[in-house]
């Protein structure tokens, strides 16, 4: 079959002709994609900064988050058959660890990350296990979804723990109106009233924030801690989702934040640095938060399925990985770009 | 009656006689002293660093964690009675505000705290609101538990709260063996059966915790993060309280900590600084930690009055309340000093 | 003033003239009355049925919804002044006790309730305190929101309670679309993403509860537990709020929950009696609703301002109660009925 | 090898000589019996009570309290291995639907309860899922375990739930002081401060209770709501655990119960029977138990092996079986019998 590779850090990725991926182990299931989604995370692999972390072997396949039809069955899986239309979690996890016991999966002591420690979605088929697959919805295409197996599981992630705790009347900020912060307005509007406020430097994308539920926006121009006070009355959000994590932005963030409220790092790039005073004294909290669960991704499903969590996506052959990649990275992407078969 | 007073910052506290308060608004209790805690921020005080956040006039009449018997009543006060003994929550609270109806009081809108921004308790009376007040156990004395009244309110609000995600077989790590620390060790005794690992430079205070109640003890010599980590199995602690705050604590305690793991910040003093990538990647929490809420106060006297927190003091008359800030400026005291009548 | 009374059990309200009510404790405030809910519970109260519970003495002033304006203030009051627009909770609380101390102020150890057991709202002018009083939005008027101060407190709090543990995907029944129910489908509709089935006898009752929100409705004619089983996948609803509690609705609605499901008890008169063997083999639980916090009062003021929750209500002069409480009696009132000055 | 079987309904249990169970499936463990414990099931099983339920083909090997030594695994099993001292969770479970996911396997959509529907442990082999097993304590033997697989873990699981909202100066009931009751009061006694009072008819078993760690006994002479209501101050206890749910055990148990309180229903037999307007007016809730998670089950396993919950057992050799269901029905076991090799 057709594969994308990394073949060397600092390089291109290559095509690559390989063997389909075969059933060996009871829960294993190959599917066969229909969307694998291109991500700002590919970019830094292929710069080598994942390189230590991940150990994985050179060549392998790249490509985080995928969707399509299952293929092929091991002996265990009952969950899933041969046709089923399926989103991909991005985790193989065991089932057997505390972690996973719990329903936290994404903390399980020994899970795999396909596309980033072993072969992953660009190529026609990939192999993963049953545990990590979500029958969607017949009116959900593979190709539409597919980019929200990661980015979109994570922006659901910290929305959602994020709704728990607000009520009618509380504000909740949101930096960052790309790829994450639309999806995390769009679930915070599904789970809860508290007024959403979105804050990008980018006036075009806080327009689109509203367009499609933010009750308020604020461009980032200098005077966001300022306005975001404003709108909230002098006293701070109940709780800010920070999607960018960089240029400043927590420390930005943290001045948008009430007295006893949670901010929730997402995006990451900076270090958080806080005097422990300004930590006590306002009694605040800093909540990390990683990919989703198995079940936040069914919830996820849900609401695309209902049309409340829509992605713009750009769809690309596979063949043309590299105009993906080359589009990403110079930002002539809106929303997320798509490899489809 | 006789009170001690900040005079001037940088200057040394003096003896006053200036009137007995009197019952104004509807709400006030007087009462008289019967024990008051010297803390080390009454230090802090008297060297300055609250003059600004503060705002108060000099002279005035510092302390902050008192005990004593109802004197006298305002016209609506209806839950305390004259002669009752009682232990003085730190914060005049207004009763009305969102965060007041929430049991939330320690956020009040507009929140007093004798001893810091109005008169104390290093007199013969305070005057106080019937919101403030918690009845206590006969079998307690005043001069005993004054000094729960703030750092172990503290202590307790912290150790309850980590107490209660802490399962049987979680590992919850206490920084700092002194005052608060011994607090939170009988407090986690007491509402959880996780295992309590308490870490502190000093052999002694770690041997003093130990005979208490915590299950392990590590002194902080420089291998305290390997040694924790040993002790957890190599997987870090699902709960870190964090009595220190300072001196490369938060650093260590991070280290310290398990994936999806709560770090309570309740010491004060350096940054928190930490790569966002780690937050994110552990998706490990940051939990800020204030002084505990009215029913946290209560809760404590009913563990106090069980035997379950005791907490040892060193008394002092009002006469000398010199000797007992030079004691505790030399690290003469231990358990914490207390003025009485 | 004039103030509609109870002169006897058994007989007609009458009006009468009485001093119009002054401060006379600090927190006292007088409500000039703009609106008061007319409910069935006034119809239960001339029939005697809260005489034992109530043991308030004749005659008095009867009405427990109430919005209006503030008239006059206690010494002690801050939370509002002379003119604010305002919305009664119809609990008179003292603040003081462990339950109000944690929020939870409808389980006060020692409150009042206007209208049931002492003078209420069917006059120009009614005596409250200041810890009842949720200031609203200058868009809202009195007379539509008074009766949301008691019904749709109720359901408000039940909705809202039931939101919390409903995620995308879930199902919850909602029993009885009568004026509570239409107000707790809002409440859902606002609060969750959970797929919301109203079950009600009357088909036109059942068509406005889908036209404002509900996304599936069953009319009980004898089918109801098989459609619902039918809806949820042969599995039953994760929620049900039973807005009736008489007619078999708790049998119904315990045949429509699913394993581990939260049973809402909101609607009362019948027994709810269920076998141990089934409350355990589903491990189901059966939750108690009261009224609403003043906490949740507020919240719900947020969603009447957003224009999220709506009710329908028929105004009458207060000179016209007879009429009202003849409507209502009649089953001519859609809505609620309000009496105006 | 040799079983106790079920040969028919109403007549007594039969000793077979059986193959021993082999894996066949990836996940397939198979035990060798350490300690099966004799509950009162097995003989409502042997009268035929759970003959509809279960549906099981006779003859079949009885017995749903069992520990041992892993004997044989699976290929994709590797959370234990041959030689490992364990205890099996009693329910074998999917591991892939939703409510195993979120880490409450005990409402898995198809489960199976071996010694119930499938072989149990009445016998020298168990056959099992890898996800039924928890490693136990090398300190801890199988046959002294075997007990807490069911009846120990489901007193754990109610006291675990009840205790999460129990604080310092709140009360617990304790309604049967049998095994399940010691279990339950040890489980409170570790994880909260609460205070726990046990009723009982028995005075012995309520002298026992209050040796291991109850707070208060009561027996149930008549007087037992009264006596209960006068230790609580008039109020009540902020929760109530039943573990009789017979005999008049709920309406005695709801007469114990403050307002806002938690019922927490674990015994069985007969109806909750209550109007609804006492459910309402005093919110009170009815929570349902079924046993624990596989997790409960690993916290309990620490608590044994702390030496905080310990359970008398009495022994007999497999072949002596029918000494053991003797004495069980004949009232002549104290703690729990289990049958050893």
């Amino acid at each position: 079959m057709k594969a994308v590779q990394v073949v060397g850090y600092g390089q291109r990725l290559r095509m690559a002709d390989i063997p389909v991926p075969r059933v060996t182990g009871p829960h294993d299931v190959i599917v066969r994609i229909g969307g694998a989604g291109v991500c700002r995370t590919d970019l830094h692999i292929l710069e080598g900064q994942w390189a230590g972390k991940s150990g994985v072997a050179l060549p392998y396949t790249i490509g985080h988050e995928n969707a399509g039809w299952v293929h092929a069955v091991g002996s265990a899986v009952t969950n899933v058959a041969e046709g089923d239309k399926v989103i991909v979690h991005p985790l193989i996890t065991c089932g057997l660890c505390r972690a996973c016991r719990a329903g936290d999966d994404v903390h399980c002591d020994s899970s795999q990350f396909p596309g980033i420690d072993t072969a992953g979605g660009y190529a026609e088929y990939l192999k993963t296990s049953a545990r990590s697959l979500v029958r969607i919805d017949g009116s959900l295409e593979p190709s539409d979804v597919a980019a929200l197996a990661d980015a979109g599981l994570t922006a659901y992630h910290a929305a959602a723990k994020a709704a728990r705790r607000l009520r009618p009347g509380d504000r909740c900020v949101v930096i960052g109106a790309g790829g994450l912060g639309h999806i995390g307005v769009q679930v915070l509007k599904a789970l809860t009233a508290a007024e959403i406020v979105v804050v990008d430097r980018n006036p075009d994308a806080v327009d689109l924030a509203v367009s499609i539920g933010a009750d308020r926006g604020v461009v980032a121009d200098g005077s966001q801690v300022e306005r975001v006070r404003e709108l909230t009355g002098g006293q701070g959000a109940e709780a800010v989702i920070d999607f960018v994590g960089e240029g400043g932005s927590t420390r930005d963030g943290v001045g948008m934040l009430r007295r006893a409220g949670d901010y929730h790092v997402v995006g990451y790039g900076e270090n958080l640095d806080i005097p422990t005073i300004d930590v006590i004294s306002a009694e605040i909290n800093f909540i990390g938060n990683l990919v989703g669960s198995y079940n936040d991704l069914c919830e996820l499903m849900v609401l695309a399925a209902q049309g409340r969590v829509r992605l713009h996506t750009a769809k690309y052959p596979l063949d043309r990985f590299q105009d993906a990649l080359d589009d990403l990275e110079n930002g002539r992407i809106r929303g997320r770009a798509v490899l489809t078969p």
